[in-house]
């Protein structure tokens, strides 16, 4: 995957929903390396509102994940904005029981982390007997704090960066309950621009649900050999029988035969949004 | 949606993930009413395991939600295992806030539930000062656990049903951040039997990604006219290129029309296999 700087002094900005080491900082370094300033977020709208309003020049969306599918409100939002997706990063997720150098296993008693992180280390969690689940808003937030107080009795569940900057040490390593755990994120950007060598191209559409019409709407593809990475239907609340589709497929916008493709899905489809071309993300690229 | 009653003194025993109340045991409820037998299970393979077993006489299994999409281990059960679909809920997901009778809002420094519950419910979360968020297991055992130890500055977040049969009070209702949290469950039979009019037939195929695959694989139903009502693609991993499909579409494997759909495909797809037909659920059909 390609990186690029802004040749200025200034680190480029990247807005990520949730704290510092959270799954969004680790991609925006894996994209953009370590030149960078985090500007946190609440919300995911919060990143959409950071990028918009130029407080942040781009911002890192989580958009799937291998486990639990794809996330629509994510693309909820890609479609009610104006940002393009110009880079694509998958991160395997790791989730890491992190406590005071020297502390065993057996000394806790309490174990902080964020809800979700929780619920993926579910297995290991109800393995342990007297051991107390509490849920934070922020995995790097509970590691910090049981280091701040000196907890000896206490862990966290959090990334091995985290462990690291804070000086703690990883317990036990991943302790997630499945190994085949990936969040792929779309880095987004005001301008269409492309960032690397574009060779993947996501849209959005819906249509009505008449007999055929997906078939018609894929022979868009299929009549001009593009081949496709990812469909997805998701029926539209209170619409019955409408549908909005998420595809991928392979090329890119400034190819006349995606242009015309897209010219010819436009004249089928109720509604059509391109959300960005970009280069693919694969799982062994290593970025830095 | 049909209901179907054994006529023998015995309840069905349904095979559930999680505690009593879980949104699976309501998702149970909605379908065969109230004559049941519980048999809660730790993990979704336990379900499995419990109706293959004819320890449980069907299974209730979460297969997508409208916020976080495919339950892909869902999937993953339902292709390894033999258990057919047989029917179909869909539930809209609401978390209220409960705690003892005449307890205020401003009381409460402790709320416990399930991480998820806790996920759902962040924005209320947050919004609260000097609260202190704790994860459990269960989101009736919290509701229990707060009622048996009279904490009266606690609350759990739950169901209105397990508050009700507690004789906890609503302290506050939907508190989920989005209103528009809808789960579907699978119905689980060990015999591919039909309960109530199939409408809905669901498959798995996978294929390699030739240009034009999907497409080719689409004909198949578009040339016999036959509506689909959902698809989507997931790469399969470790298997760079070839891809599992999750489609469903309208009408029952009784049809011609549907079995020679079903034999035209199995020709161009490298796996193949019938999850199972059943009347479609709709979010606004009344059960009970």
């Amino acid at each position: 995957m390609n990186q690029k700087k802004k040749n200025t002094q200034q680190p480029l900005r990247i807005a990520i929903q949730g704290e510092r080491y959270a799954f969004s900082e680790i991609a925006a370094r894996k994209f953009f390396g370590d030149a960078i300033e985090i500007v946190p977020c609440r919300a995911f709208d919060d990143v959409f509102a950071s990028v918009s309003r130029a407080q942040a020049d781009y911002g890192v969306l989580p958009i799937e994940n291998s486990l639990t599918g794809s996330i629509h409100r994510a693309y909820d939002l890609l479609l009610s904005n104006d940002l393009s997706i110009v880079g694509e990063v998958v991160l395997r997720i790791e989730q890491h029981l992190i406590a005071h150098p020297g502390v065993a296993l057996q000394d806790i008693r309490v174990i902080y982390s964020h809800p979700q992180a929780l619920e993926q280390s579910r297995y290991f969690l109800t393995s342990l007997k007297n051991v107390e689940a509490i849920a934070s808003y922020d995995t790097a937030g509970s590691v910090k704090m049981i280091r701040d107080k000196n907890l000896r009795d206490a862990a966290a569940i959090g990334s091995r960066w985290a462990a690291e900057d804070y000086g703690m040490q990883v317990l036990k390593a991943e302790i997630e309950d499945s190994p085949e755990n990936y969040t792929r994120f779309y880095i987004l950007s005001r301008e269409p621009k492309v960032i690397g060598q574009a060779n993947k191209t996501s849209i959005l559409f819906s249509m009505k649900s008449i007999p055929g019409a997906l078939f018609k709407s894929l022979s868009v593809f299929a009549l001009r050999d593009i081949d496709l990475l990812r469909i997805e239907s998701r029926p539209l609340r209170g619409r019955p029988w409408e549908y909005i589709f998420y595809l991928d497929f392979v090329g890119n916008m400034n190819q006349e035969l995606c242009q015309n493709a897209i010219r010819h899905l436009q004249e089928i489809t109720t509604q059509l949004k391109v959300l960005g071309s970009y280069a693919a993300a694969t799982l062994n690229s290593t970025t830095r």
